[in-house]
């Protein structure tokens, strides 16, 4: 079968720091472009927010993940001159330098090829909300 | 020439917290399927073991690097809640957090074009050892 | 439209540790390579520089990087064993281990899809210039 690729700008509505389960919403989006083997990319076009693959299972690993971040980049840190946004602009852009700002997944039979335990995060590192873009590329049948 | 793509599941027997070279069988895989120019994607489908690519030469940059996870995340850390699999369970997932669940390496003449000093790794996380699957693509001709 | 794809070494001249901002240089290869729409993939050949995209305005958010990576991995730290090419060998590893080795970015009307406030950064980890080779694909109309 021929090769074929689609493009898309999906918007996630976040909710402050913490995590935002995108799997849901990309595997929707590998539907209607009639996805079956292929790569899906995700690139999020931000740099106070990440992306992030974690166990989707007990929430505890994702306010231990928290935690652990928190002590890296503590807000209002005083080695960071960086804070034209307040005490938790800098540590947002030292999260997202630790994580992810893109990821791809083989795609089969029409699904994101994630193993059981794995969700694909939005994790937004400011306080507040935000609307965040992600570009997605899909490339196969 | 026209382009193609093929996707497969690698299975990685680990023995344990440490790295296993994978290149070699990624490799042998992009032999198999008659691999020219292109990418190859590699995803591993856990959250406590991941991909790293390193020096492929002193394995003391890999005892080091063990190291420095193990003073990031510490095994038993009082401050992780998450320790339904043992002390060793969520200081795997942090690891996981900070290192890649995804890479992606052109291809040129067959071979993955990785710098002369460069190996990719599973990085196994837990103490004990694990089956550890990565889904494969590549995309070329 | 018919897919191709294009391959390329892309060398960068580092000036010792710091940012070296490859936005430029890889936009003007998707033109010559005539991309439209696709996914730009870039990959490092070294694992003592890394790849990172991030805020491309305020200095400062590099400067707060430096100073967080250098407390998470410091110059000379006896913790380390692999010291062969000096205090900031090792060092280098560890930064590298824990930013990224490879990019994709959706590509669209010609342009890579990065956001307003971002840049794709070669990050040196050595205290010396370096010749930095990034391997290159593209694959698109």
């Amino acid at each position: 079968m021929s090769l074929k690729q689609s493009l898309h700008t999906l918007v996630v509505s976040t909710k402050g720091r913490g995590f935002t389960d995108a799997t849901g919403e990309l595997q929707r989006w590998l539907s209607q472009v009639g996805a079956n083997e292929g790569l899906l990319t995700v690139f999020i076009r931000h740099t106070s927010a990440s992306l992030i693959v974690q166990e989707n299972a007990d929430p505890s690993v994702r306010s231990d993940l928290e935690r652990v971040f928190a002590k890296l980049a503590p807000d209002g840190d005083p080695m960071f001159e960086h804070d034209a946004e307040g005490p938790d602009d800098m540590p947002a852009h030292v999260r997202s330098a630790l994580t992810q700002t893109q990821l791809s997944i083989p795609v089969r039979a029409g699904k994101a090829q994630l193993g059981t335990w794995q969700a694909l995060y939005v994790w937004e590192h400011r306080h507040s909300p935000h609307r965040r873009e992600l570009a997605l590329h899909y490339l196969g049948t």
